[in-house]
This record gives structure tokens, sequence and C-alpha cells, in this order.
């Protein structure tokens, strides 16, 4: 964790910001249970509670008072019982001091804090079940009513306060890209013909661990790389595949890393996968170039969307007014996903807070096109923001045979000629870009891209 | 999974056992989020659901109609947008057929059924938050009322099913079993001073998904091994110290391993690491060969204490009347915790239906002594259950301390003798036996156990 002041001076301008008086509740996150209550998945503390009080401990909670500007640490101090089982544990003054809390408190006194309030009670959305049902009973509230009374003059200002990345959160940020780096590098020189993908992910996820946290989200790692959220490591990977790998460490301190690479399984690209990876290499890297704050990134979406269209049309897959072609959302047939979205400690960060209030404004809305409807981040970039950028291509045959049985674009789409890759996968690049005052920074040691650096660490005897 | 007259055959058994009419409600898991909703963990189907429909997949509900005998799979089929992120997926019907579920449903339906249902709809414990949110709105009950009304006619018979294993369910354990022999013994191989835990743990991960499916329970490998349950990973390992290991796979259809190993960092024990390790290892061989059909497993809990307390008074840590002592609990400041469980698709098996269903009787009670408290099987062992055996050795300076300074069992332990290992650690070491129709078998090939395969495993240049 950082140190205290940092979280005392988060608090203090969140309570500034906030422009009701009442509580801020930060409930922190319980175990869950995998298979039966006490098998548990790993720990990870809610990412709010990370930010305000930066505790990685389970089972406390906190509360802002906005009247006096006191913070206050609930839990329970270990048992005899509880050491013999876990160790020793900290006690709740001790966390307390760690993050700056004033006062503490035993889970009943926070009951009846809530309970009895006579003034606003300010909490997030929920995502846990039991978080929901914890909040019910303290604010005497339907279980189902519980999502609709989130307080949205807290989330407007955590969101604005967690957008802008501090020194010390980049530096969190950049050792998760130590640690992915190595993960991903690590795989494209141990991917051999005959081996099963949960090999690789297994190594990929053993090294996040050895890094000292664990991933920041679930692996995709996979021949089939047209499918844009694949978690199934079961196939065989063969001589001529291409594997995409985007998956990224989380430091102990959470921050996360988000990093796709895309790999041949032979030493080198066929000409074909070679013009593909160029093609999303160099849209890649103009988006990059474009990110400065105040460009909207919705434009600099559109702009990669056209690269890659552009290239496209080279190889004889789109033709037409590519303009047109990107206005109406052909490009989406190779290209159905968003540019990119915020990172920090969320891999997209502060989805949970509502995306379109983390990526959109009263004037940047979300589109409805099919493919620019899932770009998670609009709005003009400021100072202080750090974005992924990934843009992919890939022959999904579904959509294909969707699309063609349907006639659509048939002004700007090759079916013929597209229909050539039905078996080609996915290519997807990307990179986690801090925007600074004058443009940005790539944040981390350049991670090998190029088709030179890819096939080096390919070659083998 | 098993074939489709596998879950067949045990639904229709539990039909049979169930003594009321009503609808069996079968739950299957929701994705959980880690962070945000859309950050999963990695899903785990549930036990109950994965023993009676076998299908590992998201989302899918389903009910046993008592009086018809007929089973209906719930759930809805992929949209195109789906296949975009996720690829393609079994229909509705066809994961029905793979599980021999007469009729399919959508989610609505399910919704009319349980809301209108005029018979007693019965279900199991819920241990996620969301799964007791679903059941409070389906069966109009106050989402605090969800557990108490968990039918016990339901838990008691499939506590009974699932307690005595098949033979393709022995199989998928030994298939556990293979895995988790590789990750304990390259751990044994791999570790060296100067190493974190972390990057061991990461090995061990690594491992589990490598073998096709996951771990079965959160990683122990530690230095401090005297804390029981301890999951962290942060300490750096060194010259002299005693490495614990408790960890186990799961296979992709989700039965588990649980084994326990314990080894030095340097090449060789010293004599006394050798000596508490040798207690430890008779104790659990002499443990195992109790292993019979009608032994209470209580009885052999107790003679495992007594076979640990008498080599601990060879040693001069206790001493006087040794079955005395054991009948009080003075064992239970070196072995606090139960001798083993049930194992099966669950680590604990059916843990979540109760510990004290599973492994108590109305006449085998469980004990509330410090330590065979938290024995959680105690009844007589019958043919086909697989349990653990894992007798433990530990230092735990805290409870030491507290136990002295009350002037605890003085007539039995030898506190001066005992302050000389508080920093010894611990020792536990563990199997999984399947007991037989004459006895008990050993599950799985062995894997490195004696002071000199342990030894051999550690020798290195």
């Amino acid at each position: 964790m950082f140190s205290t002041s940092t979280y005392q001076a988060r608090r203090r301008a969140l309570i500034d910001q906030m422009p009701e008086n009442g509580i801020v509740f930060l409930p922190g996150n319980r175990e869950i249970g995998k298979n039966y209550a006490a098998n548990v998945v790993d720990f990870r503390q809610d990412s709010n509670f990370l930010y305000y009080l930066g505790l990685t401990h389970r089972s406390v909670d906190a509360t802002l008072d906005l009247g006096t500007g006191e913070t206050t640490l609930y839990g329970t101090d270990a048992t005899l019982d509880d050491t013999v089982w876990t160790g020793p544990q900290p006690t709740l003054r001790e966390l307390a001091d760690r993050c700056g809390a004033e006062r503490t408190g035993n889970p009943n006194e926070l009951y009846q804090l809530l309970d009895q309030a006579e003034v606003r009670v300010h909490y997030l959305p929920p995502y846990h079940g039991a978080t929901q049902i914890r909040l019910s009973d303290y604010l005497n509230l339907p279980v189902e009513a519980v999502p609709d009374n989130a307080s949205s003059a807290l989330t407007k200002a955590v969101i604005q306060q967690r957008s802008h990345k501090t020194t010390e959160e980049i530096a969190d940020m950049e050792r998760a890209l130590r640690t992915t780096k190595l993960m991903h590098e690590t795989v494209m020189r141990a991917a051999r013909p005959g081996m099963r993908e949960a090999a690789l992910a297994g190594t990929v996820r053993g090294l996040a661990m050895a890094g000292g946290g664990d991933l920041a989200y679930g692996i995709i790692l996979t021949r089939n790389g047209q499918t844009l959220h694949n978690h199934h490591h079961d196939n065989l990977i063969q001589e001529g595949d291409l594997i995409l790998g985007d998956f990224g460490a989380e430091t102990a301190g959470g921050y996360a890393a988000d990093i796709t690479r895309t790999f041949p399984v032979s030493k080198q690209f066929t000409p074909e996968q070679r013009d593909v990876y160029q093609a999303v290499l160099d849209a890649e890297n103009n988006a990059i170039d474009r990110c400065r704050p105040g460009v909207p990134y919705r434009d600099i979406h559109r702009a990669a969307a056209l690269d890659l269209s552009q290239r496209l049309a080279d190889m004889g897959l789109m033709r037409g007014n590519l303009e047109d072609a990107v206005a109406q959302g052909a490009h989406a047939l190779f290209f159905p996903h968003g540019l990119g979205h915020m990172i920090g400690l969320d891999v997209h960060d502060m989805e949970g807070l509502g995306e379109d209030h983390v990526g959109y404004t009263d004037k940047i809305r979300r589109s409805d096109q099919f493919g620019t409807a899932f770009l998670r981040l609009g709005r003009e970039l400021e100072a202080g923001f750090v974005i992924t950028v990934e843009p992919g291509i890939y022959f999904i045959p579904e959509l294909m045979d969707q699309w063609r049985g349907a006639g659509k674009f048939t002004d700007y789409l090759n079916y013929d000629a597209i229909d050539r890759f039905r078996d080609f996968g996915g290519i997807r690049i990307e990179d986690n870009v801090l925007i600074t005052e004058d443009g940005h920074r790539v944040l981390g040691d350049p991670i090998a891209k190029t088709v030179a650096e890819v096939e080096t660490l390919r070659a083998r005897d």
C-alpha cells in the first residue's frame, strides 16, 4: 500500500467533492465460496475500498462522516482460534493507523450507525450478492431496491478522482507491466506445436503469482483468437496456428496491466498472417500517436477503423468509399469491438460504477452501431488517464455467414475474398498508454511487437 | 462428464429417495465478479448440479419433478453477439441431451414454475449471495429466510447418495491425483533457498491448469506450516526451513485431490526435524492401516492422537498417562485439528450441506473439546467413502504461550522442552483413502513420503 497520507488525502478530496452531507459507506469485500462457503476463491479487495483505505484485509468496512470528515474502520480482532488457523494478524487499531482512520468500531456498531442513520448513506453499486444482502439489512431496503438506491453523487465523485492517475499509481502499473512482459515473452518463446493451450496458460498464471500478485483478469490464450473473450484452453496448438494471448498481471496492491500479443506457432508468420499482423500493428501505432489531451477517444477509434479498412482494401477484402464504410459500420465485420478503455485498479477501470459514466459525457454519447457500441471509452482524453489501445482484425465465420446471408454492406465487403480467410483466426495487439500534458507515454518496457521482434523470440533449433 | 445414463440413474435414485412430492430445484452457478461484475473469477459449477447433471456450463438451472420423474433444463441459446464474444456454444437442447433431461425451458418459464408452485420446492442451502437472492425472488421468501427454508429431506438424500463413490468417480479422483503427484514432486525438486514461496505456488497452479482443470482449493505452501490454513506466499524460503505444501488438483469434471507433504529446504532433515517427521509419518501410516468399514473415524482420530503423543513423550515434550492426556485434549497443543474428512466433488465433500450431517450421526456426535471439535468426520466408515488421512505436529507460539500462561495440562506438557521448538514450524502428511469392502486402498500412485524418498528428491549438485 502507499503511505498513510495518500489515503488521508484521497478521502479528504472525496469529502470535499461530495455536494451533500451524510455518511459514505465503503464496504470491504468478503470471502466468496467457490463450491461451498469455506472453499474460497482468491480474495480480492474491492477497488474503491483499496483506493480510499489501501487495506487488502478481509472483512473490514469503512465509513466517512461527511460532516466531521472522520473515517471509521470496522472489523474485529483475531481470536486465538483465528491465529491457529490463519496466523498472527494485525489488530483493527493497527489497520486503522495504516490508513489513517481516526476511529474504529465493531460490526455491530456499523449496523447501528447505518440502521439508525438520519442522514443519507451514500454507497456505490454493489456487484456481489453478499454485499447487496448486507446493504439491504443495514439500510432496511428490499434487496431488489439496493442497486437503484446507490448514490450517483458518490459515483460521480469517485469516477472523477480515480480517472486521473498519480505518479505512485503509474509506478505500480509499471510494476504490473514488468511481470506482464515476462509472461508474454516467456509464452512467445515456449509455445510448441503439440502443446495444449492450458499448459501455456498455466505458465502465465504461475508467473503472475510469482510476481507477488496474480492475474488482473481471466487469461485469453488461444488458437481461436477470432473469439474475442475466449477463456477455453483445451486445444492442441499446431504448426501454422496464430496464438492470441491477452493477459496481464495485477500487483499485490491491485493495479492492473492489460496486454495482448499475437504470434505464429511456426517460426515465422505466413505472408498472409504477416500482412494482417502489420495492418493491426500499424493501426495500433497510429492510434497511440494520436493520443493526447483534448482528443475524443471515439475519434481515435474511428481513425483506427479507417486505418484497418484501408489495409483490408489493399488486401482486396474491402472496397468502395472507406470513410462511408466506417461511418456505416462495415469495418465491424473484422473489428467488432472498441479500441480500448481506461485501466487502473480495475482492468476496465471503474466499470462497476457504470461504463457510460466512466467513458462518456453528456456531449459524447455511446453509439448504438454494432461494433462501435462496444467502445467503452468515447470521451475526450485528459492528462492522467491511463488507457488501453487494442485494435484487431478477426475472421469470425458465424458473423461472416450471417452478414453475407443478409446481404449486408455488399458495396464495401468482398465476401468471396473474405471467405478464403475463414480459418485465419484473429490478431489483436494492445498496449497501455498514459495521457501526459503534451501527448502520451506507452507504459512499461517495450514487449516484443514488430514482426522481426516476434520472429526472433520464435527462432529455435 | 460421464455418460448420459450415469446422470439419469443418479436423478432416478434421488427421486426414489425423496419421501415427499414436489419439485427439486437445482440451480446452476452464475459467474461471479472479482472486482466488478464482468471481471469474473474462474467459473466453477455447483457440485450438486455437477453430480446430477454433469454440465459445466454457465447460467443453466434444472428442476426434477418428483411426481412425473421428469428433468427440465433451463437456459437460453447463444445469440450472434454471444458467439462473437465467447465462440460457438451448444444449444440448450444439446445440453439437455447430454444429461438426459426430457424437457427444456427458458428462464421465464423457470420463474413461473417456481413462483406459482403449489407443491413444495426442495432446494439445498445456497452459498452464493446471488443464488440466495434468486431463491428469494422465485419463492417469494424474504432473503434472510432463504437459508432456513432449505429442504432437509433433499439435503439428507443427496448426502446419502454422494457419500458412496462409484468406480468412475474413483477413476476421476485418481486422475486428479496424477496431476497432484506431479505438483508435489516438482515443488520438492524445485525449492531452493532464496526463492519466494509465491514462485513455488505459481509453479503449482500452473501444473494444475496444465492438467486440464485447476486447483481443488487455495494453495498452502509455506515455511510457516504451524499456521494451519496459511494462504500467504510472501516469504523467502531459507536453508534449514521446513516447507509444508497442502494442495491438490481438481479435474475438468470437478473431482478433487487433497495431498500434503512437508520437506526440508536443505538437502536433508535435521535430526530434530526427522524425529518429528517420522512421528507424523508413522501416525499417518497407522491411521491408514486402521481404515475399514464399521470403524468410527473418531476412534482412528483418537488413536492417531495417541500415536503422536507417545512419540512426543519419547522426545520429552509430553509425559504422564497419555491415554488420559488425549482424553482430556492435551495433545491438541501439537495436533489442534481433525484427522480428516470426506473428499469427492468438494475437497471437504458436501461441507456446504452441513458438516455435521455429513460427518456425524445421531449416535456419534461432534466433540466440543478444542482440537477434536475441528474433526469433520466422526461417523463409522463405509465402503465407498473416500477420506483424507492427515495427522500433523505443529509448534504454534501463540497457543504455547497462552496455554502455558493459563497453566493448562502441566501434568502432561513439558513446557520448558516444548519452548525450544517455538521456531520449528509444522509438519503434516496427508493422503486420500478409499474405504473398500474389506479394508482400504490409498488412491493414486505413491507420492514421495518416506524420509529417504523425500531426501532423494531434495538431493542436488
